[in-house]
C-alpha cells in the first residue's frame, strides 16, 4: 500500500512543460473561427487529438434531445463582409473572428445605413475594441466591430455578404480518460467554443493539453482523470446527458477558464458547500497567501450545469480574473498579447499542486496507537534530549509527532496540514518515512481506528 | 399546487387599515379600568368581540387548578378615594386607573399620615408620574399617585375608601381561530390585563384586532392563525393548560407587546434556539436595516410561559423598545401621547411582512434539476447574449438561476433570498413565474429532489 | 438525590491548606537526585506514601514491553566527579543533582581537556546556569555544568570518576485512589522524575499532596478521584499499559505541570476537542479573567500518551507558564527561588474551583417543567411587584428564572453558567435552593426531560 504514496508527483509534473510551450498552443489556436458547433471547434479538438493519447471525439447529430434541451443544427461560416457600393470591403471576418455574431444566418444583399445599424454590434465605452457576441437559439445576422470602426461608416447604403451554413450535422465534443487504480474520477472540463479570445479560454485549453500529456506518462495514478473539452452550456449538457448514469464517479472536479492573464488565482465553489473540492481549493489558496475562494453562484461556466441540483456533484472552477471582471473581456482586447508564459505556467504549477495533493492525500493509520511509539528504537528520535524545545525547531520532529497523533484513520493528509499547521512537503515526507518505517499504514478511505487494529 | 402562492398578501394586508384607525381602538380603550380578572379585562374583550369575528371568550372558574397555579378570585373595584378630614378628595382612582394597586383589598376608615405613606407608592426618580403596581397574591391596600403629589399630602389624617371586591368569580380570555388548510398553528399571543398603559399593551391589542380583520378578508390561507388575549402570565398558563395537547400545533408564535412607540423593531428569540421563528424574525430584521435581535432570557412577557422548558415552544417576543427600556415604562406616561399611529402602523406592516413571508415559505421543487432548463425556448431568457455581464444587472436573470439551482426541496424561499441575496419580491416573482411556467412545482414541506422525481 | 450538590466544597478544599505548607513539600523533595528510575524516585514517592493515605507502588521490572515500549534498567548514581590531576574536586553532583547527565555510564579515569569537553554540556546563552540533560536510550556519559564554570576548566589533563549502575532492577510509579459514588473517574498525572528542579515539577507535586490529603477528608464524593505519579513518558506508557481497559473510566482528566512560577494559569486542551474537560477548563480560565487556553499539540508532557489516538482520552495539560517558554525552564534557575508560596496557593485554589464545578455539574430536572411553577407560593418570588425591571437588580430572582427555564434534563449546571451569564456561586445556590424546595431534581447524567416525568 505504500507505494500509493507519490512524494515527487508535483515536481514530475511541473519538470514536463514550460511556459513556452503552453503559449505555442494558445497561438496555433488562436487564428480558428470557433463556434459550438461546426468545423472550427472540429479543428480544434483534432489539434489535442494529435498532442494526445487516446483522445476520443463524440458526434451527437443535431436536433437530438439532451437533458432538457435539443442540439442545434450546425453552423459553418464561408466568409463574411460589409462592402460599400464601390465594393471595397469594410469589414472581412477573414481579419477576426470576432466580427460575425455567432449562429449569424447567411445574408446578401443592400441595406440603408440605418438597416445595417441594426446588426452592428459595438462596445461604446471601449471604443477601440471589438465585442464577442452570439445568438445561438435566435435567428438573425450581425457584425461586431469596434465603436470607431462605427463611426466612419458614414454612406448611406452598404452591401452585405454573409456565406454561411445552419444545417443538420453534429455537435462534437472530446475526452481523455486517464485511467487510475479505482474509477472515482478527477475531472476537469474547459469550454472551447469561443473564437480568437486568448484567455477565455486558449489558456486552458493549453494547459489542459501539458497536463494530459505529463499524466499519461505516470505509471500509476490513484485516481482516474478524466478532461472534457466542451462548447459551452449544450456541451456540457450533452457531456453529462451521456454520462448520466456514471458521473457521480466524479470524486473531485474543476471547470478550467482565463488561466493566462496576470489576476492571482480564484476558485468559485462548488454548489455542494462540504464536498472536498471546496477544501483542497480553500486549502491550496490560503498556502499561496494570494488569490481568493469565491462562494458559489448560478452564473459563470459549465459549473452551473455540473452543479445543478439534480447532479450536484463536487465541481468548482477555477480561473485567474473571473468571467466579467476585467475589461478585455469578450473583447478583441483578450489576444495573445494578454496572457503570458509565465501565468499560464503558474496555473499549470497551482494544478499540478492540486494533483499531487489529491493523489497523497491519505488515511495514515498508526500501528502503535496506544501511547507513542518509541521512535528513538527505530532510529526516529534523537536519542539523547538535553534541551527539548529544541525539538520545535526541528519541524519534521514535530511533523512525526502530529502524524502519529492523527493517524487514526479519521485525519487525510489535508486533515493533518490544516491540524498542524505544517506545510505539505512536510507532513507528505513525514507519512512516507513513517510508512517505510512499518509504523503507519496508508488507508485510501476515512476509516475509524477501531477498524483497522 | 401554484396557487398557494399568495406574491399580493402583504399589499393586501397593509391596504385593509390606517394608522389613524389602530390608534382609534387604543383611544377606545384606554380609560376602562383593566387587571387580570374582572369587568374591565371582560369590556376590554367585549370590545375585540365586536370588532372581529369569531371572537370566543373562555371563563375559568375561580380556584380552578391551571398548570401549577389556582386561579385567583375576582377582583372588582367600583371606587377607591383619599380624602383629608374635611371630606375633601385627594386621590381618587375616576382620576386615573393607575391611583389603585392592583388587587386591593377594601378598606374604609381614617388613617395617620405614616400609616397611609405606608400604603403609597411613587416614583421619587420620576416625581411627576404615577407608578403601575399590582399586589395579585399577598392580600394588601395601596394606592399609586406622584411624587410630587404625595409630598403635597402634609395633613396628620386621611380618610381612605377602597369599595372592592374579591370573590370567587372567572378570570376570562378571548381568542380567534381563523382556519386554514392545514391545522399548523401561527399563533400570536396578547396580554391586556394592564390597566391605562398605552404602549404596553393596547398598542399591541389595536394592531391585532385589524390584523385578524384583515385576515379574515383573504379567502384562503395556508397555515390556521390563533389569536390569544390573556392576562399576563396567569391567562397565559390557563391557556396552556386548556390546549396542553394541542398547543404543539404551534408552528411559529410571537407574543405581541409595546407596539407603538418611536423605538425600532426588537425581537427576542424564542428558547428553542434553531426553530424557523427565529430564522424568519431575523431575516426580517436583518432587512429593515435596523432595530435588534436579543437573546432569549426567562424575563419578559408571556414568552416564559410559552417558552418553559416542558413545551418550549416555538415562540418569541416582538417589540418595538423592550419592556424595562423606556423612561415611560409602567407609569402614567405611558399615555395615548406615547404612542403614534404612524408607529402603530409600521408594526402593523412588519408583522404583516412576516405573515406573508410565512404564507410563502415553500419549497420549490425543479421539474428539470439536470443541468439547466432551456430557457430560452419557454421565453425566461434573453435569446442572444452579447457581453452576459449584463445578467448580473437583470436581477429576474439571476434571481431565475439561483431559485432554478436551490429548487432541490431543501430549501425555502427564505432559504434562497439569504443564499442569492435577493429580495423577497425579486425571489417571490420569480418562484411565481417559474411555477407558472411549469418548470418547478411547489412543496409545503422540506423534502428532498429525489423523492420528487 | 440533593445531597449530591455541595456547594461548600470549594471553601472545604481551600481552607484545608496554605502556600507555605505547599511550599514545605518542595522544600524537602527539591535535593533528591531523581530519575526516570533508581532510589531517587522511589524516595520521593515513598514521601508521598507518607503524607497520604493509600498511597500505592507499583514495580515494574526491568525488560517488561508496555506498550511498544520496554521499560530500561534501573540507574543508581553514587557520586560523580571531575578532577584535577592534583586531587582537587572541579565538579561534584553532591553540589546540584543537576550536574550529571542522566543515565550516564558508570566511568573512571584519566581523559584529556578535549575529551572531556566531548562529556561536558552548558547553556552558552545562559553561561551562569547549569542545564538538564537526559541520555536514556544512548549510553554514554556527561557533566552539565554552567558556561563560566566550563571557561575555566583550562587544564590539559582530568580524572573523571561515575560511580553509577544501570542493571535490572524496576522502574516504580506511585498512585492513589479515592472512591467516589460512581467508578468514573477525575484523573490527575504528575510526572516526578526531575531531579532539582523546583517548578517542573515538585510544584505540582507538592499542590497534588495536599490536594489528595484534603480529598481524603471529604465524607463522600460523586466522582472516583486518581492521582498517578510517574516518571515521564516510560512511567505514562507503564500506567497506561498496566490499565489498558480501565483506563477509559475517566471522564475528565489533567496532566499537571509547572505550576509554581508568576506566571498566568494555562489549559492545553485535549485532543478530544469536544471532551467536557476543554469546556470545563475553558469556562474556569475565562471566569478568571487572565490566562490562556492553548490548542492541543502533539507534544509537551504525558497528554502525548494520554491523547494517542488509540487511547485519545479527554485529559489536558494545566500549567502555568508552559514548558520551554520560559527561561528558567529545564535549568539550575528552576531552584526553590523561582516559585513562591502564592503562585502554588493559587493552582492549588484553581484546581479547587474545577474539582468543586465537576462535583457539582448535575443536570437539574424541573418538577413542574410546564408553565413557570407559581414561586410566590412556594416563598421563591416577590409576592408584590411594583417596577418589575428591580428583578434585574436581583440575581437571584434572574437566576431563578434561568435555572427554571433550563431544568429540562439536557443542561448541567455548567451549561447554565453559560447560557445566563450569572456566576457559579449564584447558579449554585439557587440550584441548591431549588432543589430543597423540591421544585426540581438533580440527575447526574444528561437526560431528556420527558424520560423523567
Amino acid at each position: 500500500m505504500n507505494n500509493i504514496l507519490k512524494p515527487d508527483l508535483y515536481d514530475v509534473l511541473c519538470n514536463s512543460t514550460s511556459g513556452d510551450v503552453l503559449f505555442s498552443h494558445a497561438e496555433e489556436l488562436f487564428p480558428i473561427l470557433r463556434s459550438i458547433t461546426g468545423e472550427g471547434i472540429r479543428e480544434t479538438l483534432r489539434y489535442a487529438e494529435e498532442k494526445t493519447r487516446n483522445f476520443k471525439l463524440t458526434d451527437i447529430p443535431s436536433g437530438t434531445k439532451v437533458l432538457d434541451w435539443i442540439v442545434p443544427d450546425e453552423w459553418n461560416l464561408k466568409s463574411a463582409k460589409i462592402k460599400n457600393t464601390n465594393g471595397d470591403v469594410l469589414v472581412d471576418v477573414a481579419n477576426s473572428s470576432l466580427h460575425i455574431m455567432q449562429y449569424s444566418t447567411a445574408y446578401r444583399g443592400e441595406v440603408s445605413h440605418d438597416v445595417l445599424m441594426q446588426h452592428i454590434f459595438t462596445l461604446p465605452d471601449q471604443p477601440d475594441l471589438i465585442p464577442y457576441k452570439t445568438s445561438y437559439y435566435n435567428k438573425n445576422w450581425g457584425f461586431c466591430i469596434s465603436e470607431n470602426h462605427r463611426n466612419n461608416l458614414i454612406d448611406p447604403e452598404y452591401r452585405v455578404e454573409i456565406d454561411a451554413s445552419l444545417e443538420p450535422g453534429n455537435l462534437t465534443y472530446g475526452e481523455v480518460l486517464i485511467p487510475g487504480d479505482t474509477e472515482e474520477e478527477i475531472f476537469f472540463s474547459i469550454h472551447c467554443c469561443h473564437p480568437s479570445l486568448a484567455n477565455d479560454n486558449l489558456s486552458s485549453f493549453s494547459i489542459v493539453l501539458e497536463l494530459i500529456r505529463a499524466l499519461q506518462m505516470i505509471p500509476r495514478l490513484r485516481f482516474s482523470y478524466r478532461f472534457v473539452f466542451v462548447p459551452g452550456t449544450i456541451g456540457a449538457i450533452a457531456w453529462l446527458s451521456n454520462n448520466f448514469e456514471s458521473c457521480h464517479k466524479i470524486r473531485n472536479g474543476l471547470v478550467l477558464s482565463c488561466l493566462g492573464d496576470s489576476g492571482d488565482i480564484t476558485y468559485k465553489k462548488s454548489r455542494n458547500e462540504k464536498c472536498s473540492t471546496n477544501h483542497y481549493l480553500q486549502w491550496l489558496i490560503d498556502q499561496e497567501g494570494k488569490g481568493r475562494v469565491l462562494a458559489f453562484e448560478p452564473y459563470g461556466y459549465d459549473e452551473r450545469q455540473y452543479c445543478s441540483p439534480g447532479f450536484n456533484l463536487p465541481v468548482g472552477c477555477l480561473m485567474r480574473s473571473p468571467n466579467g471582471t476585467f475589461p478585455e473581456y469578450h473583447t478583441s482586447a483578450d489576444n495573445l498579447d494578454f496572457i503570458k508564459p509565465e501565468y499560464l505556467l503558474e496555473s499549470f504549477k497551482f494544478i499540478a499542486k492540486f494533483i499531487s495533493l489529491v493523489e497523497n492525500d491519505v488515511f495514515p493509520v498508526s500501528k502503535f496507537p496506544y501511547g507513542e511509539p518509541q521512535l528513538g528504537r527505530r532510529g526516529l528520535y534523537p536519542s539523547s534530549s538535553g534541551d527539548v524545545s529544541n525539538a520545535q525547531d526541528v519541524p519534521s520532529q514535530m511533523s512525526i509527532l502530529w502524524v502519529l497523533n492523527l493517524a487514526d484513520g479519521e485525519h487525510s493528509l489535508l486533515d493533518m496540514m490544516i491540524k498542524s499547521g505544517k506545510s505539505f512537503a512536510s507532513i507528505l515526507s513525514t507519512v512516507d518515512l513513517l510508512s517505510k518505517g512499518d509504523v503507519i499504514h496508508l488507508s485510501q478511505v476515512r476509516c475509524g481506528l477501531s477498524a483497522q487494529i
